[in-house]
């Protein structure tokens, strides 16, 4: 059993449910017809199928690995990559000016869990250029755009994120990296970095570092930090790779899990770097980055959702145990009650969780698309991002779980692929921000609006739950449950003076948010759909929507509980 | 920071919430007083926090290994296990007529959380033996307890459990070892069984196995399962290892986690076996064995969950990150609300499931040494049984989790050890039956007698209701409606004409079940103790057993749901 992308589920979704085909009514993005979405995702999955999946183990048991000073990576990831970039899809939402194939971010976000699906180490390399290519568009100058930008979304090139420093990493304001100007316009940086995904590797002819790094007098914390693009090998006036940065992976770190993603320290020793915006703009060049990134991850949560739940469903549909329970069953494992509640559960979140990734990167296409109300399109795809990261990863960590469990003492041992899923996932729950940090954005900076863009997002579910009502009234009942805990929660936090309160409550909130969300899509395609979309939209409501109420009770339920034991107390 | 064992916490729920002390006053337990206790434990402390803690990373980096036909353990582990064996500590709830201590399992319970916190892969070693000795003890004939339970209970012999084959997990009735009578009363016994933990090592004498095999007339399914002892080297008259027995470990698995504990496929070749019990007495025999491994499974999982926590604690008090949102923090991450959220989950949860598997331990004390009601015992230990394994271990898996999150991307590399405990815990929900097999037993063997023993417990639960609803009616509250959830939950499912109604909702009904009798037994220790008692108290109710009515609704929403999506739409 291999992986087999899930394009029916997506078309499904995009033209069905969200209304994405009002993507090709707009200027922007008109080339993005039907016609175009069939045939990029069917290549894209043949891509993900027959190139990439056969690599995921590989990745697993030949970890990538630093010899000499450069990083050797897994067999078959090189020509895995070289099929990656000459389809075109590193830069398949980068602007056509500097050669990118300019993709509404909604095909690429079905393109990236392909990719992720199939290997998940070696596709979050062009993820991590496509947010460098994001960043440049928007910040660099003109001559960096014009030499950096074709060869990035060729993928001769590749990119990395450089934020993390030792003692800096949820607190990126702390860090201490320094970037001192040079006679010539260019700045010489030093510092060393940690958690670099893809810092180095033999795949490409050059790693562009995007750097955050402080300015002799920049201020303290994160107003005073500037982004820097720091090549391995300084281009020659002609764009070739030439002479060696200063920089280099001083040792790579070993992981739970994504063994085929190097993950470095960066040391720069005086390395040449170039300003990427203004001065002191780090930090707002970092988010434009970062923001796709999120996305990004929660797509990678997803991913791997959906294999791991493909590779239990296959196991459960061939492992014959124990007398069925059925008249009439199949005689295999998947005839038992318990079995068949993982795989629903399975199967009901993945398919939650892809309706949240794919209308988050809607709203963002339709954030710069639309003719009309842009900004409102962007207060939407500004909340959905952080619920698309921490319900995303969190699901693809729970669904790889639950992976694990069908497969018995089968799932234990590495042979069947299901471990691996679990490990590689973990950490997509951390990196990119920890799911902590996307749920305090969700209460904090995304209640900003006192609440609009949210409630705005739950009138939506309300227009569910309305349109439902007759002919599911006990779904549209609990929906509507769970709608209501949730306008509640959000009247107590956009109420609440203290913002630690809502901090408090911000991680069952955004599960609540989440869940409330995919049983709205569920249901929003079961009235589209046909009675297998019913199947799941009740299983989903009936099953995982009773959590809301009680996730939202803790929410609500304040800071006062969480401190009252002191540290000596907690350790005793 | 190394493990510290949570002895003050055994000792406060043993003596102040279960009446634990109750042993003492029993002829069979007289002297296990609570100066013998206090003794024991400050013991076994000493040998978990010097001797073993050391021991677990190097257990994980160099995993057991089969080298010509033997295994060879990790460095360290064959004096760790000396330490345990010479201590007494394998045979210490061994009767003392063969050398064991004769320990309640109550006490036993808390050095196993105790051994297993410091070194999970090590300790399950004495833990096989354990079930192995109580098997004997109770199965065995006289001619065979008296030859093997001293070397047993001495350690200078360990035990394994031979059940396992291919096409037999779950349904152990499949398996097809079959064991054939010798002249001389023994029989030839050959077959392949998997997952066999500890099937060899060279850290003590001689490795006894006791295996399920089928008699040449045995009847089909489980009814026709005989046990065997085969042990690796067959004892002469002395009582001596003598001539090697034809059986091998063939191969060992490559597993996610517990590298330290070797995982063999075991193969026997016409190997010389003693019968154990009647013939087809064998799944009564090994029920013995399993029903205490299940309690003991249980406590792996809680003893992960505890040395988890104490490692994210520590780290969060060490961690200085990001600026305080408290006017007077620690300016540690220990500031941060979700980081609180996540300490005190972890605490609660494993607070609450050392409660459950020590009282599951009383029970089996009592059922076994109170004057009278042993059979009220027995059913109250039956019932917490299956819930101290998969409550437990669920816990374990969950704790571990959050324990990796707390730590952010150090918890992903492995430098830390919390990465280890996620990974070994992980088995815990899997072995000595899947965590829903044990869910299964709580809706159908353990409700047969029309839900007599689960209303006891809740009327327990009740009782404690009234006790607190003075001084907290908010907790007393929410405990109760908890409680009542549960209640209409029995009745439904007693009332369930078709088993796999119960089945459908067994999982969600064991984790609310155990939620609730967790808050039972934080509130009685809160009623017993002093603020800090109260402080966890409220954190685990307010925010832990909203849940329960949510997952009572999906137990009770039936098995329609389940099966609605055919195998092909599950799949499309």
């Amino acid at each position: 059993m291999t992986y087999h992308a899930p394009v029916a589920d997506m078309r499904f979704y995009l033209d069905r449910v969200l209304g994405a085909d009002r993507l090709a009514a707009t200027a922007l993005f008109a080339e993005a017809t039907a016609d175009t979405a069939e045939a990029i995702l069917a290549e894209a999955s043949r891509l993900a199928q027959d190139v990439l999946a056969p690599l995921n183990r590989a990745g697993d048991l030949h970890p990538a690995r630093l010899e000499n000073g450069v990083v050797r990576t897994s067999p078959g990831f090189a020509s895995g990559y070289r099929a990656i970039a000459e389809g075109g899809w590193v830069g398949m939402s980068g602007a056509p000016d500097w050669g990118g194939m300019g993709l509404p971010m909604t095909l690429a976000t079905c393109v990236n869990e392909m990719m992720a699906s199939a290997c998940l180490s070696l596709s979050l390399n062009p993820l991590m250029t496509q947010g460098q290519i994001e960043a440049l568009e928007h910040h660099a100058a003109d001559d960096i755009r014009d030499l950096y930008l074709p060869k990035l979304n060729s993928g001769e090139w590749t990119g990395t994120m450089n934020l993390t420093e030792p003692q800096a990493g949820s607190d990126v304001g702390a860090l201490r990296t320094k970037a001192e100007p040079n006679v010539d316009g260019t700045y010489a940086i030093t510092g060393q970095k940690i958690y670099i995904s893809w810092g180095d590797h033999d795949m490409a002819g050059n790693v562009c570092h995007l750097v955050l790094a402080r300015l002799p007098d920049g201020a303290p914390g994160t107003r005073g930090i500037s982004l820097f693009l720091v090549p391995k090998f300084i281009p020659d006036a002609q764009g070739r790779p030439g002479v060696a940065n200063s920089l280099r992976p001083i040792s790579l770190e070993h992981k739970m899990g994504l063994h085929g993603s190097p993950t470095a320290v960066m040391e720069y020793d005086r390395a040449t770097g170039w300003l990427v915006g203004p001065p002191q703009g780090g930090m707002a060049a970092m988010f434009t980055m970062m923001n796709n990134a999120r996305l990004g991850v929660g797509v990678q949560g997803l991913s791997q959702a959906e294999a791991a739940f493909q590779k239990a469903l296959a196991y459960a549909r061939d492992r014959r145990q124990g007398r069925s329970p059925l008249a009439e069953g199949t005689g295999t494992i998947l005839d038992h009650a318990d079995v068949r509640r993982m795989l629903m559960t399975m199967k009901a979140l993945t398919v939650m969780v892809r309706a949240i990734c794919l209308d988050c990167a809607f709203s963002l296409d339709m954030a710069r698309a639309a003719e009309t109300g842009q900004e409102a399109w962007a207060a939407r795809g500004a909340v959905l991002t952080p619920i698309a990261k921490a319900f995303g990863t969190d699901t693809g960590c729970r669904v790889a779980e639950l992976g694990v469990q069908v497969h018995g003492g089968m799932g234990y041992v590495e042979e069947t692929g299901a471990a691996q899923f679990y490990r590689d996932v973990r950490v997509t729950a951390i990196y990119e921000g920890t799911n902590g940090i996307q749920a305090m954005d969700l209460v904090a900076r995304k209640l900003a609006d006192g609440g609009a863009a949210q409630r705005a997002l739950l009138d939506e579910v309300g227009a569910t739950v309305r349109a439902a009502s007759a002919a599911h009234p006990d779904l549209a009942d609990t929906l509507d449950a769970a709608r209501q805990a949730l306008e509640e929660t959000v009247t107590a936090f956009v109420a609440a003076p203290d913002l630690n309160e809502r901090f408090a409550g911000a991680t069952p909130y955004l599960r609540a948010f989440g869940l409330t969300l995919g049983g709205h899509y569920l249901l929003k395609a079961a009235l589209a759909g046909d009675a297998d979309r019913l199947a799941l939209a009740r299983f989903g409501i009936r099953h995982l929507l009773p959590e809301v109420p009680a996730l939202c009770a803790s929410a609500r339920a304040g800071a006062e509980d969480l401190y009252a034991l002191s540290p000596e107390a907690l350790a005793s």
